[in-house]
């Protein structure tokens, strides 16, 4: 089979090392010439243009946002030039209107589609631990299938409908960004009480909330380390908003979600963007008083 | 060591039959004749009075509320037929404020006093499986740490002011009851976008959220079975109200601590205070306009 | 002065009516065929198609939203057979971001654009008693400042950026559904304690509060009358989308706006959206138990 | 009429002096020396303790809080000496649960008890300007209705129940606290987006929101004039807590009233107790990244 594969970030270029492992021949472009250069070594073949590519019997993308999707015509006008059959797999973080929209824009040209959104970090795509979904026509899916499940250590079909996988994705980052929001709130009530929060984090994460969610973002806590980011707070920022753009497309009132947006929004304004999106703690502590 | 014990309810009982096994005397007191013969079986020695039981070198315990701690005497009039070199162990989920009342009465009647509430519920309790905690002078932690110890599967010294350990189990509250109103929220977006909230429990509790909360919660949310409870939501909203006033206390404002507040109040309203606390995830569907 | 008009809904007719009376001659285009003929018996010429209106000196349109204007094409392509010199007086309340883009794509034009939303309902427009605020270029303003000036009964130059007139109009929406969801809180909880809010709401207009928003909603919110809808919540539920964007996009946290946001969004599952906005009192009574 | 007065703080003084002018004896007393002999100067007899006041035919108050009143023993140990028949009119802004048990520990000594809290700041109290509430036994309002309504401009009977008077009052000050909020929120946004907040406020306070509330809060927020405090923050704080206590008690969640409340309690920990409550607007505006 020959993959097409646009989008060589930090995720993408970890994904398409795995993609090459499962034999097929991948034909790779990005924005970034050393990105493609990278892949090139790994045994990819170059694409000069998002065009050739596409010149292929599965596409699989990985773009930042709506916005780079567009630009890059994968909204229609990139897709006018693709061959019969081809199918579409597109792994980005997304809103679920515009997954809708994607799916109908490939659809009018006689293309598949599919999301297949995933959870992990760069270290986790690099490694095939990621957790990767995927929702659309279950024929497109079991197309793919054998790909997909080499990228991760759980592969789940979440729906038949592309938008599908996308709300699921957009639902996770929720849940992690509210484990957050209340292990900074917890934290904030228990300094400003005189007790630690790392002896509280140790107590939790020892028991009821033994999952990595909380050990891993507890010890950032405690530690007050929102540096280096893990994963930055403009993009968090960005994934609750398209929780919110779903929420309020689907009519579900989410006062939760609303909170962790605002809070955001505020970190925003304050100028943490680059900060571990973590620094929901930071910004209940400062709140409190403390000193951060 | 003669220890004194009252307070037999669900969590109560098992409690005083562990302290049992421990090999100390107990003389034993509750408001529920049953619940003494109970514990009498076991080998402990019935008390007529909550005085009767107070005649001894160690009290434990166990009552509902501040109200019910009242009730029994316990923040004063009680304390004045106390022995000397008295040392009160007091294991329930109280407020912050009442504990250093609680405290400060102690030590005006010259008594020891330490605040040593637990996470778990009643099966863990008679299992010896709870997490205790335990803030107050260190020596006299120390007095009863070998019995603390049999109590459960982890101890933890959390501070050296007895309300300390309050405030630490009312956090540990907020964070289950914060884990729960992100779980409800999560399966109302999903459930009203078409994807099942079974497969994505299954996904996160299979990854970053393997752990008891998610696992046990995630169970009763996407089954619906908020009956019978496992713990009431009339007690959940009693202790995301002493949250509220902890936070009022210190002076950090919780903005995630008021959304799940306002949430077991609506459902107070509602007349669910019977439901399993996890029914805020029922709010949430609800809400959403599904059937519940 | 040429006058084109674009969008006769209750607002537009109003409105197009009153500029007939400044003498100008207007010409009028409406998707509604209804809606011409009647501007048409007051003296205006009838426009088969949008591209006609557009043949004027001063263009004023006042459609439904930014989807709205978009299907006609004042985004950009029917902007490209607008005449050289045209300024555009858009009156929508549209977001703060395609009020931007719009400004673009006129400059880009060669085309004058200003943003001159109004508060008022339609026979406040009908009457002329509009509040009509105007944001742009000062020299574009002054042109048809006479106009607008006839269009109500106060008239305010509110920035030098198009997009701020919009912010304005949001703002000022913001604070009447901010008022509305205190009213109705206040109600609810009254009612609950058994006092009349029609006593409260009295006292109150007849002193701190003796302003229209409050006496206006204040009497549909004691009585329960949210039909016929003044102003449909649907329409609410936009413009609280509205200020949640313009706050995401200029990084203003808005606790409150998001608490009314969602109460609409709440409103909306519950299939009241043809309901008086207003209805957010009744949303408050039924949260707290009450029939409605 | 014998009237006693306990409280002359800068509401009691003014009010007791108004008092004086119906020509009724009045014996105050008050924690302050100052104030009793500045009262005396205008016609008063001094009380030299709060029992002194006691002994009169209706005892007026105006004490702080509900710890103030419980300080001097309203509550229960002062009404041991209460002459017979005697009606106790409380002024003072106290919570609900409190009016409800200062009304059975007055029924259970024999005494008349009716709750008449007011809407008004000093100058207001002192001009005989207040809004003047009362809720009570029919027959007991009546007998003090001559001098209460001569206290303000307006008098309202708004319960049968005297916690009813006290919920009315608490509800007014949300009013106001959510109306300075909202105020505030939309001038954070407004500066951030470049629009003048005062060109704002006069275009609304000269329309739709044209009420002493808004005209007197804008002005504030607009100059950033949060000193002096006309109203203190910590007690909006105070008042804020006891909406939420009644809400608590009535099983009515008030998403705004948390808001607000979380406001309060943010400025509290950020130090700003002593300024004006509108500088729930000064909060807006540092979350929003503004300098103030």
């Amino acid at each position: 089979m020959k993959i097409g594969f646009i989008g060589l970030g930090a995720m993408g270029s970890g994904i398409a090392a795995n993609i090459l492992k499962t034999g097929h021949e991948v034909v790779a472009w990005s924005r970034s010439p050393g990105a493609v250069e990278a892949i090139e070594k790994r045994g990819a073949k170059p694409a000069s243009t998002p065009e050739v590519a596409l010149q292929a019997d599965v596409l699989f993308s990985m773009l930042a946002s709506d916005a780079a999707m567009r630009e890059v015509g994968l909204d229609g006008p990139l897709l006018e030039r693709a061959p019969r059959g081809l199918l579409h797999v597109n792994m980005a973080t997304i809103s679920v209107a515009f997954a809708r929209e994607l799916a109908g824009a490939h659809a009018k040209h006689g293309l598949g589609y599919i999301s297949s959104p995933v959870f992990g970090r760069p270290d986790a795509a690099a490694a095939a631990k990621l957790t990767v979904m995927a929702a659309g026509e279950p024929r497109e899916i079991e197309r793919v299938r054998p790909i997909l499940e080499k990228l991760g250590v759980r592969f789940a079909v979440v729906g038949d409908k592309p938008e599908q996988a996308n709300l699921f994705k957009i639902a996770g980052n929720f849940m992690i960004a509210s484990a957050i929001e209340a292990m900074g709130e917890a934290a904030a009530l228990l300094r400003k009480g005189g007790v630690d929060p790392g002896v509280f984090f140790d107590v939790l994460t020892g028991g009821l909330f033994a999952a990595p969610a909380y050990l891993i973002y507890s010890k950032i806590i405690a530690g007050k380390k929102y540096e280096p980011a893990g994963f930055k707070l403009a993009l968090g920022f960005k994934d609750a908003g398209l929780t919110l753009a779903a929420a309020r497309e689907l009519e579900v009132a989410l006062p939760l979600a609303s909170v962790v947006h605002d809070n955001f929004l505020e970190s925003m304004a304050a100028g943490w963007g680059e900060l571990d999106w973590s620094s929901l703690a930071k910004l209940a502590a400062v709140r409190a008083g403390l000193d951060d």
